[in-house]
């Protein structure tokens, strides 16, 4: 069985959007691509940093999935990551209110021995050197999907295009594979970037799906059109952890099965948003992950002949 | 053969993009709609005004596509609509220039007896009484389908409510679904549309794509990703053209075929922001539509079962 291994932040969050607020809650990219992969029944690990105000439940809590939590360091005396932010009406546009790097700022991540032969690598959003680091670990892998953000864009673009040089998968939203490319066409974008190293570029855009492109393929999976959408926070991540822990259980990396991987990534990642936080996630069974996935069938396909 | 009445208008624009400018060239929801159900091979007709300005060349261009141009009313003395605005670098905000509503302004639309009898109507964003007027001389439809705009929300609006209560289809943008139910979620805003009288209510995304709600059923047609989108004019009405063409030729109203409807509405609007105007709409063949046809099919489908 492959194993998979996630870079990514475990943290809190405090997250307010026209439906309430929340007080510090689990949050972090690490967490939610833990979380989500997990509904694959693979072997996984999360390499991350808390501080000593971390609570030994949410640590519990990502054991009880099946999750390696080996690899996340306590510094007892440091506190954990904190970001807060606000959503506006449309759920599309946040405000961050807070960010509170603690214990992230000095993270010298340490892939734990019995992952560094891992199959499966998924670097979530954190500074690119942080990225490379756990990624020179790594002994052999046989993909590596990086995930970024517009932040590393700005302030360390050198350091970001070194670390995407060495993958094989990009996920990034809608503008900042144009900030990234310099392209306002999608199709462009995904070229440019493909030219920078990554074999598979996947466009994240929200509530309006993701497209994943390969050399001269393209495939889209749209988002679930929902009643209500709760909560935006880590669907992105959700998405990936759909993504990569589908590969990783699956083993197969023809375009075909990253088809169904983008697809299982808009599965969870539609149950993400239900719920503030992680909630939704802490309780998804494979039963309702099944019965989605027959709604996007019904939502996508169709059985048409030329006229 | 099923019949198919559009009403709309023809006209002139004049269209400036990232990409280059026109004079005033062939244009209208009319001409649009008309151009692009002709692909199917069907028995229409436009009913529209235009004035002593308008060529001979363009009735005899949609007459070339087997459209019956007799309801074109022309105004010896009158001057033809005119509408010109500008697109922005992403192309999704148009700024308007100019409207000149010349001979639309007075619009009395007559529908020729041939066509009294059509089974399909297609009511192209026009001010609401001119759609009723239409409407009332068309003695038993099998299916309507309005398409309006935000402008006309903002100036009559119940005059906007009498015709959707009359009608089976409507097609909106996003924006103006929310506009006009009230709702964010475009799941809820759907909802509340039907129970303003159409059972089916397509929301159009633009790039993102185009949805068809039908009770508790949903589907999704993505747009094609494009290498570039030269201009975005009138691909809204070649969706409305496809959609109501395709159902023409077929006669059949299963949710099934009208998701194919949907697809081939995307199909022919992928092709429509390809040139300036019109320009790719007259000389597209049926090889291209059936070629794009899989292009939709390798981009949407999957084949996947639970894990």
């Amino acid at each position: 069985m492959s194993k998979l291994l996630i870079i990514g932040s475990v943290a809190f969050d405090a997250i307010e959007t026209p439906y309430g607020k929340t007080d510090k809650i689990l949050g972090g990219a690490g967490t939610y691509i833990g979380l989500s992969a997990s509904n694959f029944n693979v072997d996984s690990a999360i390499v991350s940093v808390v501080g000593g105000d971390f609570p030994d439940k949410y640590i519990e809590l990502l054991a009880s999935k099946n999750i390696n939590t080996e690899g996340i360091e306590i510094v007892k005396d440091g506190k954990t990551f904190f970001w807060s932010g606000k959503y506006h009406t449309n759920l599309n546009k946040r405000d961050t209110i807070e960010t509170q790097l603690n214990v992230l700022a000095d993270f010298n991540p340490v892939v734990p021995t019995a992952y560094k032969d891992a199959e499966y690598v998924m670097l979530g959003n954190l500074h690119p050197l942080v990225q490379l680091s756990a990624l020179e670990q790594i002994e052999n892998p046989k993909l590596v999907v990086l995930d970024t953000m517009n932040f590393w864009m700005d302030s360390c673009l050198d350091d970001l295009k070194k670390v995407i040089a060495k993958v094989d998968v990009i996920t990034i939203n809608d503008e900042e594979a144009r900030q990234l490319s310099g392209e306002e066409s999608l199709v462009q974008a995904a070229r440019v970037i493909e030219a920078m190293g990554p074999k598979y570029v996947v466009i994240k855009k929200g509530e309006h799906g993701a497209l994943l492109f390969y050399e001269d393929q393209t495939f889209f999976a749209p988002a679930l059109p929902l009643e209500e959408v709760f909560d935006p926070t880590g669907a992105g991540d959700t998405f990936a952890g759909g993504f990569i822990g589908y590969l990783t259980k699956t083993d197969n990396l023809s375009f075909d099965n990253m088809k169904n991987a983008v697809i299982y990534g808009s599965n969870l990642a539609s149950f993400s948003v239900e719920k503030f936080g992680t909630n939704r996630m802490q309780e998804l069974t494979k039963k309702e992950i099944g019965e989605r996935l027959e709604a996007f069938k019904q939502l996508t396909h169709f059985n048409i002949k030329s006229y």
